[in-house]
């Protein structure tokens, strides 16, 4: 398989990177940080899951252009992303007399992007990163970007940088031992790019849907490629999410409300924006914003991509009272990003509370929806 | 006195602000927070010295504008500048329930700044920071430029970010209450600025010396201005330290050498600057790259600064195995920044190991120096 390649850059931001997607991808990425940095050492993060699936191939790709590989195990979960995990890293890195030219190479999904990612940012004010996303919502999310973090006591990545990659390499063969219940949950944040930019590529789902379900590697690469570049394309213009980058948050300000009532452990993040969604759009269409069109093939595409519809049995004043604590909410006002059509969502600060109460209802009671 | 205003822009590192230098100027930092971001309230991180001292006016002038004053009082000193106390600023802010538009104000010495920043950097990927240095450490120093950061026990500030404030306020009247200590302290890298950039304030310093050390007002309030346009202009031409912001760092390499060996309540900054400079100098001078007559000058004002000439009775071996632990380390070559002249230094990665010895003996053994 052809390698590709998208290019992000957003100066103002110190971004400037390539996303390269494709095939055995492991030996190129140890040549970049050698020809770039000349380190002698690199670390690579990654998860008590993922160490044992492709550790030794990175590492072994470190050695072959005479870079040391160091390895940094941390605990694989959601439960870990936090300030003790990130102190566990940034004591290895120091205790190996980290220096500013010796990469992090961050090997696993999200969590371990987001936190090797601020342990990057963080160290000596700012170290290398090089992002190997082994999961598909890693490849078409976490680790184009530039978003790091870890969750508080008071809510999800509630304390992070911006810390933009040095170099992200999708390879599919390391996202082929994903389990089918991540795939799905990649999938969504692939919904989610569709309905906000890119209508063609929301029918090229419907069409190719069955292939991705089975692995095939065309059909990834050709997944990842398309999401990249609608991620890239927005992140290249608002880089600190002060304007558009916002509409990356369609579902997600339903989704996390949802993942805290339900349980982080419950609800994996992709279902959750699922169902944000579906709640988003429904809310858009009875407020009249939104081609009712929409909704039907929406429906559709998360059913066939084995995404939940509901999760039945919580109160949608929980989850309401959930979104306020959103890290995204401006002055105690709700901000949610609602659909248009497919392709084009519109940001709104001035919906009442009734109609979202009623949106979420149709996610979490029993029987609400005749699907 | 008359206000005078310094802009410092480096587009491609997020930075674009004023840093304003005068007396009284409380008001105008409530002000701005207020018109440019609209908050309902703004936390004040201080510490247990500053707090009975000045928080009350900040407070004061946020609340006359309709702001309300949050106060997160830390524990003085660079021993808490560490990991519990940058989470205890972290929880302060998070269970306050924070958002992206509500500004953190520094006010204190380099301590407070560095880690009010980091945690302004952290907290939802980042919220506005206005500096208000109460020591002409951080005046002069620390509150420009963007670095925040905190200590590990591998070392200084080892972990931080960049992240530039939106507004410096350099209140004279703050500053004005500083122990005599720490105003000679700050002195040492006004020194610093005006050998690797400034023949003529090195001239004014010699000049004005006893008025600062008076704390005459309008001689502080100059002496800020001159060492904040030398350090804005070189943050604008290199924000993230990859080429002439390393000049900053001249007496620097030395200094956190002494100080880590000497123990940092021992030895304040500004005094291991000191000495850092002169170990610097003479190594440049014996090395044939300096002109002579730059030591006697630096000397002369080093000691009517009140600043020490020697810190006796420590093995120089010791302190050269510091510097290697020292963040700026590439590739384990010590990379010094060595005077030229008055006005001018060079970055040398060439210096034999003896003649580094050398010169630090001179600052470390009894009777070394003829002064």
């Amino acid at each position: 398989m052809a390698m590709r390649k998208i290019h992000l850059t957003a100066a103002h931001a110190d971004a400037d990177y390539d996303i390269l997607i494709g095939t055995d991808l492991c030996d190129g990425a140890a040549t970049f940080a050698a020809e770039k940095y000349r380190p002698h050492a690199c670390t690579i993060v990654t998860d008590s899951n993922v160490a044992p699936l492709h550790a030794d191939k990175v590492a072994a790709a470190l050695q072959k252009v005479g870079i040391e590989p160091l390895v940094c195990v941390i605990p694989a979960g959601e439960e870990h992303k936090n300030i003790q995990t990130l102190q566990h890293i940034w004591d290895f890195l120091l205790q190996h007399r980290w220096e500013r030219r010796m990469p992090i190479f961050a090997l696993g999904g999200g969590v371990v992007g987001d936190m090797a990612g601020f342990a990057a940012a963080t160290v000596l004010r700012g170290v290398p990163l090089i992002q190997m996303p082994t999961s598909l919502l890693a490849a078409v999310d976490a680790s184009v970007g530039g978003k790091t973090g870890i969750d508080h006591a008071m809510g999800k990545n509630l304390l992070g940088t911006f810390h933009h990659a040095s170099l992200v390499v999708a390879d599919v063969n390391l996202i082929s031992t994903l389990p089918r219940r991540e795939l799905q949950s990649g999938l969504a944040e692939c919904i989610k790019h569709a309905v906000i930019a890119d209508a063609n590529m929301f029918a090229w789902l419907e069409r190719h849907l069955p292939q991705i379900l089975h692995f095939d590697p065309a059909s990834l690469a050709e997944l990842i490629f398309q999401n990249v570049s609608v991620k890239a394309n927005i992140v290249a213009q608002d880089p600190y999410e002060k304007s558009i980058r916002a509409h990356l948050n369609f579902g997600h300000t339903f989704g996390h409300a949802l993942e805290k009532v339900v349980g982080y452990d419950k609800l994996p993040h992709g279902y959750a924006v699922a169902l944000g969604m579906l709640a988003a759009t429904r809310l858009s269409i009875g407020l009249g914003r939104c081609e009712p069109q929409l909704l039907p093939r929406l429906e559709h595409l998360i059913r066939a991509a084995g995404l939940p519809m509901t999760v039945e049995g919580y109160d949608p004043r929980a989850v309401l009272s959930a979104m306020y604590s959103d890290k995204k909410v401006a002055s105690a006002k709700l901000r949610l990003i609602l659909p248009v059509k497919l392709g084009q969502v519109t940001i709104a600060s001035d919906v009442p509370e009734a109609s979202v109460i009623d949106a979420i209802a149709t996610v979490t009671t029993v029987g609400a929806v005749s699907a």
